[in-house]
């Protein structure tokens, strides 16, 4: 469970390091880049977490470069973690192929079907390995941990969040493909990693089925407050992320209490419009894990 | 002078667009992204600009990308220009083999060497051509201008600044390039772009060389401050930025005090690094563009 410094560059007080690692769940070598706040670096001072799931077509890359989050973050002494988005470098040859499947595209899922089911296991990655990666390794708390991500990674950490509800603090979502079983993207991977349309099966990798599931079985927490931003001109919103059904499937579940579901005029999918309310994202997830704001 | 819209996203409440237009100076397609605040894309308010250069290896996305530096603007109402770094696409079969000379490294010169002659006018190109372009097609007031830049990009920033005193309220770099004639990025590119050394040549597109010109002419502005921001871990620091023999030189001629030079411990030359401190730098030019900090 060692990792290695990859590159490590100092910002806002603190760093932005990206590290490598052997992945048990992956088999693979993985990378994720992390923000340590500046007492974590200065003074070792074990911190709270945010991990910041990408979108199809990312790495670690893109959310820690693009999403301005390690901004207000640094100004609560929490930690970032920006996982890669899928394994990389395996010897699935079809892995690099198409744009909604194989690399940049793990839909933070186990996969069960070859060719995929030796490396495609984000889900066991994200939710059970590199939590503890990070705590051996870095001077952060994961005993205060939260998880927000954008359009597919915002699948992910709803489905993450719902199935590991006491491991995380609370949960937030730019975009997210909200049914991934429904979704065209979904539609087109999740038979390759699944295999065949089975519900129970499906649905354990769907946003709004998990939700159903745990509200019907009295599982869904209370306590939680989920926030979810979503751009009226994000070109993928009818067709790709279920948000008006979503919308409906939480009224009648009786929960919309626990959801603020803001439609931002005028944003599209990308990072501009991440960037632009990432600010709001971070203080709902500092609230949660009652992280201070400094200066 | 007529610009194509090529893409716009929703950006702090204003836009980020990317413009296509083909350019008189450098006989070639150009792009650069523009950052509308809320006022000029609703109101067609009229707004101040700034101009931000990029560096070696850069295109019109780097700084508009990582750079932050849209959400300090946005509180201001004021418009970011991100210009590309060179001509694009032209018949120099060298420009695409090295990264100090060619593409994505003009140096904001005007070439006088064949085969740079005909396209490598980025002098022309920011300092002429592109104010009028923004003036004619956008909701930009160029008569209320300013300038900053990266690198390659402050030497660009700096120097133009120089030239062109009064077309700028103020200037602002990270980590420039100070004597584009004795740095070993210069000492590649120059011969290439303007010929063997000739020193006042070559001393009209270095920052330190200029600055003595204007000052020992007394047409150095004196109501300007000029603010440098240089990281300490920057691995160019020592060998290509100049920064330390500039300081000595500001001295003798007696204009420290018009200069902010802060080093910044453990930086190094990266976005990482731009990004932790451009609101500092938006606040400076917004100060000397008169622009009103909202919100």
């Amino acid at each position: 469970m060692t990792i290695t410094l990859v590159s490590s560059s100092k910002h806002f007080g603190g760093t932005l390091a990206k590290y490598s690692h052997v992945s048990k769940a992956t088999q693979c070598t993985m990378h994720f880049n992390v923000f340590l706040p500046k007492s974590a670096v200065e003074s070792k001072a074990r911190v709270p977490v945010i991990y910041c799931l990408g979108g199809l077509t990312s790495t670690e890359d893109n959310f820690a470069q693009k999403g301005g989050a390690a901004s207000r973050a640094s100004k609560y002494e929490i930690a970032l973690v920006f996982p890669d988005t899928s394994p990389r470098n395996t010897d699935v040859a079809e892995a690099g192929e198409n744009s909604s499947v194989g690399y940049s595209a793990g839909f933070y899922l186990n996969a069960t079907q070859a060719p995929w089911d030796k490396n495609w296991k984000m889900y066991d990655y994200i939710a059970k390995e590199l939590p503890e990666v990070v705590s051996t390794n870095l001077s952060i708390d994961t005993t205060r941990s939260s998880i927000m991500g954008h359009s597919m990674g915002g699948h992910g950490a709803l489905s993450i969040f719902l199935k590991n509800q006491n491991n995380y603090k609370t949960v937030s979502a730019f975009a997210p493909i909200l049914s991934a079983s429904t979704s065209p993207w979904g539609l087109f991977a999740l038979p390759k990693y699944l295999g065949p349309h089975d519900p129970a099966v499906w649905g354990d990798n769907d946003v709004t089925h998990l939700l159903k599931h745990y509200v019907s079985r009295n599982l869904f927490r209370k306590d939680v407050k989920v926030l979810i931003d979503q751009g009226t001109e994000d070109g993928f919103l009818k067709e790709h992320l279920y948000t008006h059904g979503f919308i409906n499937d939480i009224k009648e579940l009786g929960i919309a209490d626990q959801f603020e579901i803001r439609f931002q005029d005028g944003y599209d999918h990308g990072y501009f419009f991440i960037s632009t309310f990432v600010e709001d994202h971070i203080d709902h997830h500092a609230k949660a894990l009652g992280a201070t704001l400094h200066q």
